[in-house]
């Protein structure tokens, strides 16, 4: 039976899932922690069971070894040949990567170069897919970019309104991110929907610990609400999302902070619903604790606020919505958020169905038939994503 | 006949307009230019004729004695105690400015004390009512803030979302700007519909070389594009806008600037229209030059781009939009671009009326009768509001 894995990789962290095809159904998946650190933690999921063990696992190499030898001890797998491809996840792809592409060195070289736009997670992901080259040389990869579904967006949209010079000398430009969850769920609800996904206007609500809102039109992504890295956009978990660009410096000067890139780093790490409420960064919290807290509370409408402010802008940017989607985490988690969010459209007719939206499960319509346009809750699969990309270039459904 | 000044002071600018009330009519207007500097300007206007002098004018105060005596040579005035108040324009008035304000030592105490959020702007304007009090202490003087019709927003709106003691701590908030000018225009639509303004879901366009979107709602100012300082929000003639925070930060790094207030320069000098296309700032040089020019289109649509979006997520935020207003230079002087943003408003029954978009005067509606949301040109005259609130605060009208 033919296999094919999903790859996430960090600096320390192996996450993988093994999924048969055609039938695209996971047969293990497990994950590496601590790697490079004392203490590694090794585990495997399969057949309902759970293997975990402790160790010191030094790199990549080694937990790809570990993980593969694991697997035909199992029984999971009787040889390596089994795994027909392998699929990473690769956070930036710059504007080089239009697309997931098949692994080659230069590839490699390419994902290494583009570190500087995804400082703590390429240089991890190269790591990862360099294991595999190592230890399954005849085996194809496949690097599967969270910004390749951006790249059509106009430059009108992913150009900012600073020195042309910067984006010729720089790069500097919207790339998104999110892309192969967008890519996924929009895909999904055009067949859920039973309609070719080209003809619908879709706007997609990535709502997890990071967070963005995709336009897309013609099947391809328009306008996506993070920007040049994932810090802008909405209220994230522990993100700002967009705020005055002078606050960068006026917070800087009122703390005395010399390093901008401290001040970034309180913007991506200590800000959006954790800085907001001084609770959590976990919308669960939020939710049990706004009627007691205020800033649960204020957390919560503010970062319903923005979410409304994007979808509207998409909805004028797409001159209408066929279909809005919600997925991950919170997005596909909480219908007291999608409650809050659907709510604020009803000036347009959009009617959410009270019913699918609190006891529903799994992929499923959420608005009323009448509803103007469409709501869908669509559970997110980068992993399934990232299988289908290796399948398809690869050639291996041929 | 009773005269009220309205008065736009800055660090080495003092420019006034004089008003009969309650007729509403400029009788003479002016400015001094490079005060305080060599060769300084001195200019009147008045019943169309032009007087324009040089020489060296030291400070404010003999700026406005100057002025003041100019216009009993001219017989403008007979005496001083013709003007019954005078209203100074004042950029900043932060949280505690909740309304234009009668001018006591206390109010140009906090308004110097407030210079931290517009250190351009607030010290020359306390400079200029300081140099009106010394000349004219008999005479009622008004302090009418640029952020004051901001102050009824929520804090769901006004709040960033970063660290929440920042708020507390260094009052780092959206205070938004042109608030006389945006309540100008409205009130101004509301009289020309015939309508109470407190029923109108009105969104406000003032694009100058400054520019910002106002939503209004029940009269009142519920969130605009400006933030903690004028350069968040829309592409503007030099500033970027909203731009991913990070690149403050990164941009530094690239360009190895040490000072992040001069970063956030670039952003306000350098960047917006003039950035973009390398060619102006000023929207007529665009238009002029956008068919042989790329970048001078590309400035152009990415202008209208933030604009459609900023109008789109006010149309959420008001649960829809009944007026839509067009003011300042550009968004009173532009047909063409008035029509690129209106069109893109066709998808919800937006319709232009060409004619008077092209061919007509003044204030005016340029929808047609069946448009779904009425637009309008009001020319803003934030000089006339001035004096309007100077009439209000000194009781002049009982």
């Amino acid at each position: 039976m033919s296999k094919i894995m999903a790859v996430n990789s960090g600096s320390s962290t192996l996450k993988w899932k093994l999924y048969t095809v055609p039938e695209e159904k996971v047969v293990a998946q497990g994950m590496v922690d601590r790697l490079g650190l004392s203490d590694s933690v090794f585990e495997v999921q399969y057949g309902g069971k759970k293997i975990s063990e402790m160790g010191d696992i030094p790199d990549h190499t080694t937990a790809v070894n570990m993980m593969l030898h694991k697997l035909i001890e199992l029984k999971i797998i009787d040889n390596y040949h089994e795994i027909k491809g392998v699929g990473h996840r690769v956070v930036a792809g710059g504007s080089i990567f239009k697309d997931s592409a098949l692994v080659t060195p230069r590839v490699v070289e390419q994902i290494k170069n583009l570190s500087e736009y995804a400082p703590l997670h390429n240089p991890g992901q190269a790591a990862g897919i360099d294991a595999f080259e190592k230890i399954l040389p005849d085996i194809p990869q496949v690097a599967v970019f969270d910004t390749s579904f951006h790249q059509t967006m106009d430059p009108v949209n992913y150009l900012y309104s600073i020195p042309y010079e910067y984006f010729e000398k720089y790069g500097v430009r919207k790339f998104g991110a999110h892309g192969t969850s967008h890519r996924y769920v929009a895909k999904a609800a055009a067949d859920f929907l039973q309609k070719p996904l080209a003809d619908l206007k879709v706007i997609s609500c990535h709502l997890g610990s990071g967070s963005s809102i995709d336009a897309i039109k013609d099947g391809k992504s328009v306008d996506t609400s993070m920007g040049f890295t994932p810090l802008a956009g909405i209220t994230m978990s522990t993100r700002s999302g967009d705020i005055d660009p002078s606050l960068v410096a006026y917070l800087m000067q009122k703390m005395k902070i010399t390093d901008p890139n401290e001040m970034v780093k309180i913007l991506n790490t200590k800000s959006g619903l954790l800085g907001i409420s001084g609770v959590s960064p976990d919308m669960r919290d939020l939710l049990a604790t706004r009627k007691e807290n205020h800033r649960s509370d204020l957390a919560i409408k503010i970062f319903v606020n923005r979410i409304i402010k994007y979808i509207g802008s998409y909805i004028t940017l797409l001159g209408g919505d066929d279909v809005l989607i919600f997925t991950a985490g919170v997005g596909a988690g909480s219908a007291e958020i999608r409650k809050e969010i659907v709510d604020r459209f009803s000036y347009r007719g959009i009617k959410l169905d009270k019913e699918a939206n609190e006891h529903g499960k799994g992929l499923r319509k959420i608005s009323t038939d009448d509803s103007t346009t469409t709501v869908l809750v669509v559970p997110t699969d980068e992993e399934l994503m990232i299988v289908r990309d290796v399948v398809r270039l690869t050639n291996l459904s041929e």
